[in-house]
């Protein structure tokens, strides 16, 4: 089989589920029940859950609550962003995300491989945009840049959450390559039904 | 849906089967039986059977003639030049491709995404290593590169072959992105079962 | 002068520290009395205790927190990351940190315009080496990258911590940059005086 | 001298013309009638004429058959493209096709070193632009690069062309240099007579 | 100490200044005098007054004689370039004249950092993009890039004089870099102090 | 005709052989005798006498003095620099020089379109090596790639030499395409003769 199937290489501690702490141990629940399993980069992390939480915390912050961009804008930025860096575990899931948000399973598949091929609104088109330009020449966005997803009606809070987002993956696409974390099989095979 | 449903957005008169030379026809027809649809790229062509037989013939010789190389290594060539250049079509249409004949779908979503992640035969990884620098930069090609793959068991003619199909891609990447040609939406969902 | 004087360019409304929850009110006021002012960034994050909470508290895990690593090799890395990505923020309030960490003020200068000129033990510049690897193509990293370091003595949760340090500037650099956050003008002057 | 005088130092088995299927011998011969010589690339493929075929097919039909674009336009993509990739077999054979479809030997140079330094109507620099970006962003292509040719004149079909020279020197280009394919010598000759 | 303490590990003969021949050594006299020390590339150069003084000259005529260019717009083009370039010797050389000729020791750590951040004058900022593309793309400059420049009240001999300091550290840059010839130490603990 | 016939676009006054210094005049006497025409870019560059009169200097001592390098070798290492650069006026002057040495027409068009292709000394092979990185690479010039130079016998003076031509042809390159100069039509005929 073609993708290895330890959760990550390095020599670190994995704990078991029962060994962790209360808060964490209830949060991998909530996981399992509400979405099927827990991410393997949340599992490589249980060597040090000192480690864990704040990051649990950053993502949950950045990604699942309430914001001015969807979800699956949230998914789609974080999908195109690893396609960049070619991060597999990445893609993997949030490619799968994006599938499962959307109904959609194409949309999973444009944003790993080339989202400007994408029919898009121009709103969500000029994020992606404004993404793929914060991950290759962050040095390089000025006012223009903002501005121009302000005529596209971002708010400034829209525009600072696109900006965490792309810079997020930038941060776990590249804690996923360089400690060899590797994604579920799961994530696979999920949300791949052809809708009707 | 997010892909657009358009063959190619060029301005080209496509013509119905119907409307083929009896040889082009007989061709599609094989196609249908055997692998269930006409890739979107013919189609794109039949505004020009001209240019289009000689395409088919050249495809025909690098990805299914008889080769050194498997069909399923040719395949993985394709899907990982595809990455490189962010070729939608090819990696679709591929990328199927590797699902199909390797029975892992993990392994066309390794070839997408990032090839260096997935556990490979050495001879395989040097295939592929090989293919990424004639198309990343083709002009520092040595013979230390081709006496690298001569190590793991290539023969020449092997050899030329990993460059033509790494060649090829170079070209129907270019053409498919630079013409708008889209793949058949039947490529997003086939072989995504899950093996035993 | 050549540097705005505003913390970010942003319409976000930042709050007074008089006006924060009394978690973040305590840690600012640590900041001040220990290290003479408040990170600007921090200040920006106020409009949003909920944003900033968890980056603070990943910040410190990462680069504060036990680790195989001193303050300031992570404080190095975060330099050379920094400078990779061209961040002004990070560069110049980092920088004051290598410096005051170091009691060397070249090497401050050193990490923000070329490492590979410095004087370093090969240990150090293995590390600097991998976090370049790590900022610039993650996903070519391999298990050679990480047993270079394990060779250099290395463990395994110090090379966990080399990658997120890595990572977290990937991140802070593109939030800083896209965002507009300035640093203080106080760490230009930081660190500077020549040792005996 | 420092261009080796092999045709290609790959280990395959060359055939001389007496020994060629009567199809080839003879395109070989209308080529040494009509340009003096039977290009390099050619008779490197003849150790395998299955190959060779759709390869001389496909060439005729993209490069020599009725197209909007003359000759001379596709050969200056076709150097221009070259020049891109460094290939030392197409700069020089298709060099000198420039120079000699032009009687302006400075062209064949411009095209090799600097096309953005030559005099050229504006549609021939859209046009050499258009093919540079298929060579180096395909990806990046979108409706209103299409468009811009559109508006000098191209019609749809004139656009294929384009991205069909351009598309195929990105495989020749890697042929030739993957494969060490060295153009003849006689090229480097022909047609550097100063216009009167 | 983090920075090495020679002039340059080249092993070639360096003469003391007792030993240069009569107009070399007035000009490094006038130096000392002025501005407190002799910069180790002259220095380095010394092992060949043959060398040395064309160099010498070059550099004065395009940094010091009369131009449109203030000498400070000369000094920021030049560590501009070497920031790009990552040349430690001129950052830290040409860094400490853009913190002495401008009072502002701020702006010498921005031109170093990101200039793009920088509160500039239109004119300036534009002078510094037209010797950035001079550095990174200077094949594609075109009249285009010339106009804007003149547009912005930049005469001819001025748009000389730009991209003559933009090649002038591109020359220095790579001399420095390549020959591994080190900075005078006194220059990272000049002209620090904070403006009133 | 694909090339403007100006020296220079640039609005600045040249002035004619009879109106300049007595130096210059000479300087220029000599070159029309030996070479058989004055290079445009100092016929360009005779708006300014000054700047013109230690620009040949520099030129002279790199590129014509005693070196441990042959002037074929300095004008080897100078088309290979202006080809990664993409200089039409260096490729062009300089290519007839690589001609004119050699003898064999041949070489000068394998620096300009890929060293790489070329039969070479491995002496000479490494020399251009280390050019290019000086080029591409500067600040990534280690003391590894000085040793390597030394193994092939090259003294710290050839050293020198070979970073100071790559440097030259750094600054003459970018002057030369900023600046819109043109080379001497006269060079594109200039030593095609193929050697018997």
């Amino acid at each position: 089989m073609s993708q290895p199937d330890y959760i990550t290489s390095m020599n670190v501690p994995l704990k078991d589920k029962a060994d962790l702490d209360a808060d964490i141990r209830e949060a991998f629940d909530y996981l399992e029940e509400n979405h099927g399993l827990v991410p393997n980069i949340l599992k490589a992390y249980t060597f040090d859950q000192d480690k864990l939480r704040p990051f649990m915390q950053l993502y949950e912050n950045i990604m699942v609550a309430e914001s001015d961009l969807s979800m699956l804008e949230r998914e789609m930025i974080g999908v195109v962003v690893s396609s960049i860096n070619n991060c597999l575990y990445c893609q993997v899931a949030h490619g799968a995300s994006v599938r499962g948000l959307s109904g959609d399973p194409k949309l999973g598949e444009l944003m790993v491989m080339n989202y400007r091929a994408a029919e898009l609104e121009p709103r969500q088109r000029a994020m992606l945009d404004f993404a793929v330009k914060v991950t290759e020449r962050s040095c390089e966005i000025s006012e223009d840049d903002r501005e121009a997803l302000r005529r596209h009606g971002f708010s400034d809070r829209a525009i600072w959450d696109i900006a965490s987002v792309a810079a997020l993956f930038n941060f776990t696409n590249r804690v996923s390559s360089a400690l060899d974390i590797l994604p579920n099989a799961e994530y696979h095979y999920l949300y791949r039904t052809e809708p009707e």
